[in-house]
C-alpha cells in the first residue's frame, strides 16, 4: 500500500475514535456518538487520446514522478461524474477540450507510487482548444508507438504497452 | 445529490475545520492543523451473471429499495480490488463463487436513491458455491429477459434494458 488512512477524532463530533470491528473488519467508531468512519477510494480518471496514429502524453511538473511522462490524468472529486473529471482534466493540463469516446479499464493500482486507489481510464477525441502545458504538466507531446517515453504509473504504463500492441 | 460530506472537526487533531479555498472550490480546512479534507467517491460493484439466458437478481432484503430486485452488489472497501468486491458480493448475497469476466460499465448515478455515487459493472460467470440469499439479499432467484421484476437502482435498470434488448 502507498498510504493508509486514519481517523482519530470524529469529524462530526470531534470526540475521539476507538477501532471496533464493524461489518466485518476494524473501523474507526465515535467514543461519543458512535458515528462510524468508512474510508473511501481514492478515484483517478485518465484519458488516452489518439491522433494520426499518436497519442498525447504530459510530462509531469511535479512528484511524485516528476519528470516523467504519463497520460492527461487526475483525481475526480467525489460529486463529480468521471467523465467529466477526464474532461476537466484534459483541459487543465493540455488546453484541449475533449468528448469521451468510449471507457477502456478501471485499474486498481494501490502499490505503484500514484496516489490513487482506482483509475478509471477513458478514449476522447479533440474537439477544441489550443494545446499548451499547464497545471500537473511541464511539457505536452504526440508520441508514436515506437517512440514512447518513460512512463509514470502502471495505468499509463499496460495501456499504451496495449496500443503499441495494436490491441487498442 | 442524495447525499453531502461534512467535516466540522479534523480526523487527525481534532480541531475545529473552517471552509477555504484550495484547488478550485470550498474545501475544509483544519483551523490548527491546517489539514485540507478531499471527500473520495462511494464506490460500489455490481455484477450480471447469466446463465441459460437468464440473469441472476438478488431481492433486497432492507432499505432504500427493500423489497426491488437488482444486480448482485455492495460498496468497495477503500483498500479492495474492485473485481474482489464484486467476488466477495456475489459470495456475500448469493452465496455463489464467481469469476470475473470483464468490465461492462462504469455509472455515476448520484441521484438514484443508492448511496454510492459511482458504480462499477461487472460480467461474471460462476465456478462454485450453493445457491442461498444472505447478508443484504431476502430472496435470490434467476430471471429471462421477458419476466425481469421492478429493479432498484438505475445502473441495474440500464444494464438489464440493455440486456433486454440484445445489447449485452
Amino acid at each position: 500500500m502507498t498510504h493508509t488512512r486514519e481517523a482519530h477524532f470524529c469529524a462530526h463530533c470531534g470526540a475521539a475514535m476507538i477501532q471496533q470491528e464493524r461489518y466485518g473488519r476494524l473501523r474507526p467508531v465515535c467514543s461519543a456518538c458512535g458515528q462510524v468512519v468508512f474510508f473511501d477510494p481514492k478515484v483517478a480518471v485518465c484519458t488516452l487520446i489518439f491522433q494520426d496514429e499518436r497519442v498525447l502524453l504530459i510530462q509531469r511538473a511535479g512528484d511524485p514522478k516528476k519528470g516523467f511522462w504519463a497520460l492527461p490524468a487526475g483525481f475526480m472529486e467525489w460529486d463529480e461524474d468521471p467523465q467529466d473529471a477526464a474532461r476537466r482534466e484534459c483541459l487543465e493540463e493540455t488546453g484541449l477540450i475533449v468528448q469521451i469516446d468510449r471507457l477502456i479499464d478501471v485499474f486498481y493500482t494501490p502499490d505503484d507510487g500514484g496516489l490513487a486507489d482506482i483509475v478509471i481510464a477513458y478514449a476522447a477525441s479533440i474537439s477544441g482548444g489550443i494545446l499548451q502545458a499547464a497545471d500537473d504538466a511541464e511539457t505536452v507531446g504526440w508520441f508514436t508507438r515506437d517512440s514512447l517515453p518513460e512512463l509514470a504509473f502502471l495505468p499509463s504504463q499496460r495501456l499504451l504497452s496495449k496500443w503499441a500492441k495494436g490491441e487498442i
